[in-house]
């Protein structure tokens, strides 16, 4: 009953699904060990779900009652895998007002309500930890939280969407369509048979929101993030990106910007498709894994890798934060508190510079390129690079590609609109944002 | 003074070059923030060094008596960035006798003696933490001590020497040899005069020492570390693993093995050159980087990469610690103590198995396979894959390449041995491991 003539720390579930499972059984395994390291039992006081039938290896532990079991006396710490918004918001609350310590793998809620969970914590003096919420089980908001306490972070960029990193990794390995790569995502189990939250990136906006409220001490709501999913991305422009030395992946970016003329430091936060160089140490995580990428400055460039979701990593995750919690509990204190003392502006999509790369289907005639450049110029917008292709007076027109410097989205999509409308073009194929995520090569000085 | 009327934390530094002096900078750049994640001001109560009048910036703060600041009364926190086993051991087991919080990077102490640093912060009841030890400012130990407390390591492998990374990539880069690599390396900064320390692995095992212990909750020290450097990697072994899909690398690789014929569950720390497949993520970790692979058996494959040394980055793993102990003393708590719970047994090098890459100059004539294949296998060392080249007839003799599957360095060693005095064989060229490190391919299922 007792490690060391210590209370049990007593464990309420909340869902009993892929990773709820995985929970319970490393709970069941790993028992002696969780208590050494936790400095308690670790004990389960009871799972709620809404089928019981389905669980009858939980015995007297299940009940469907999830809001009686969130506040039982006998309950120390709420473990919540259940997704969604609601209930999984109320029970939350009720468990953090009635002084449990909860740990959640809730993106969608922390991205959208943290702060009203952060608060409950505050005010019962509890502990609220989410390293499942974002990368499965890669250890990555404890070191953005933690070890990097002492510095300064000013970017992170992450692949945090193992389906949409599935898919375009198909498209690059094969060159096939978007269509194509969904398919066998799907049938393969990486898509679901809706796959909007995953390939639209609202999936990837919330983990964005997550990681730049605790990177930059400021609170960010996925309403805050600007999002683009992977629907439109071809296999033309993956092939372009691949001629350039690039290649494109789904980046949810969180950035600190200092001010400057367009305003004072803030931070931005966006999830789209982006070209980024194909030696970049994030161009090579392939398949359904996760990787963050994040620059400090005195740690300067880091890089986590792992496996992004799953029951058993994300229930690693999971009983990390239990431990956590436990040994808080038996040393009466807690861990780090939700931290918004920065409270930096979220700067607004139009005003976030960016790199582009802008296809289009032009008149073969002399006198295009002009045009189309001094559009650009006149929006301020400066190009880097044009490549021009096909065009041989065979009627069948040209294709342009200009890759641009940094410009502000307001500025791009402006210009963009405009050269629409030109007699000269026949169509913009495609506009891809370009990070360059600092060097490209990983060499630094010693 | 105070932060909402919290006493400042103070904070005494042992040595201030490279690293120290960036602390110092840290801690004052970031005053406001550090006191916000703290929950107190960190206030810097003085600095030891040997030869003050080269810190005119530090003030009355530098002292040269180290011994009388570690156990001055308005101390709180002791922060080692001198290095070496003394005076550094005796001023922090002074200090934690003290009831000081230590902060230390001293890997060569911690892997000799971090058992007597460990049982005086427990005799206090203060805090022990050395982030910065291994790997820089990758965060690294916190992962494994506190983010995997939920799961079981089964493997870590590291590049953890930046030195001797930054020799390999050269000589994978250009084909050079090591001597002309080390002088590249000497001559960039990258090197020490007398490299020994990381040239002949020493350093890594130090790390490898530390991340045994922490990984699989045993105490490991660095004498139970087997320890091969890089002095004898030539041109034709990078050339030979480039050939098979291979790169070298120097790692740090701690294994846990379960129980069989050989002997009960127990633990492997050792250092060497390896080959790795090409397409493993620490392959394409080059120059100066450091990256640590984790294998957890809920967590699966986990990569985490930085800079492992320099003066900025190392503070910023530094400080990390530093607001982690100012905040535990805030509350009243400490953090997650040492853990050598499991304490297993630690495997000796030769009944540890590999796979081999043997390279012998041979006689050009028949039957010298068949001998050879016949030791191997009288030795109990099965072969995965032989080849031939060279051997024309022409009185220069033959190349053979063998590699075998797993098998126990003792067996390997004792059929080389035997090889080298086989009449057929004019010489053993190379032995190397091969490390498969689990799949070489990041693909997984969901």
């Amino acid at each position: 009953m007792s490690e060391n003539g210590v209370q049990p720390i007593r464990v309420a579930l909340l869902g009993c699904g892929t990773v709820g499972g995985e929970v319970v059984r490393l709970l069941r395994e790993q028992d002696d060990e969780l208590a050494a390291r936790a400095g308690a039992r670790l004990e389960l006081a009871g799972v709620a779900v809404r089928r019981p039938q389905r669980h009858p290896e939980l015995g007297d532990l299940v009940t469907t009652d999830a809001a009686a079991l969130v506040v039982r006396d006998d309950v120390d710490v709420v473990v919540e895998v259940i997704g969604g918004i609601e209930p999984a918001r109320t029970l939350l609350l009720e468990a953090l007002k009635a002084g449990k310590s909860v740990v959640t793998a809730n993106k969608a809620l922390l991205a959208e309500d943290g702060a009203a969970l952060a608060e409950a914590a505050d005010a019962s003096g509890v502990d609220l930890y989410y390293e499942a919420s974002v990368a499965g089980a890669i250890p990555l908001l404890r070191p953005l939280r933690e070890s990097l306490a002492g510095d300064r972070i000013t970017r992170v960029a992450g692949i945090v969407n193992g389906t949409t990193n599935f898919i375009l990794s198909a498209m690059t390995a094969s060159g096939s369509s978007y269509a194509d790569a969904l398919e066998e995502a799907t049938r393969l189990g990486y898509a679901e048979a809706d796959p909007s939250a995953d390939v639209d990136g609202y999936d990837a906006a919330s983990k964005a929101a997550i990681l730049a409220s605790l990177a930059f001490h400021t609170r960010v709501t996925s309403s805050d993030v600007y999002c683009e999913g992977i629907r439109d991305v071809s296999a033309a422009d993956i092939a372009a990106a691949a001629g350039l030395g690039f290649v494109i992946k789904l980046l949810a970016i969180c950035e600190r910007t200092p001010a400057d003329d367009a305003g004072p430091e803030s931070v931005s936060a966006r999830v789209y498709p982006a070209m980024i160089p194909a030696g970049h140490p994030l161009a090579s995580v392939d398949g359904a894994f996760n990787a963050v990428y994040v620059e400090a400055e005195a740690a300067g460039q880091l890089m986590f890798y792992g496996q992004g979701a799953g029951g058993a990593p994300t229930a690693s995750a999971v009983l990390g934060d239990v431990v956590a919690v436990a040994r808080n509990r038996v040393i009466g204190g807690r861990g780090p508190r939700e931290s918004a003392h920065a409270n930096l502006p979220v700067r607004p999509i139009g005003s976030v510079p960016t790199r582009y790369h802008v296809s289009l289907a032009v008149a073969d005639r002399a006198g295009v390129l002009a045009a189309i450049a001094g559009e650009f110029a006149r929006h301020d917008v400066s190009i880097a690079a044009v490549r021009q292709t096909g065009g041989r007076g065979d009627g069948d027109g040209a294709r342009l590609v200009v890759v641009t410097h940094e410009a502000p989205e307001a500025a791009l999509s402006a210009t963009v609109d405009v050269l629409s409308g030109l007699d000269a073009v026949r169509g913009v194929d495609s506009v891809v944002r370009v990070e360059d995520l600092g060097r490209s090569s990983p060499e630094v000085g010693p």
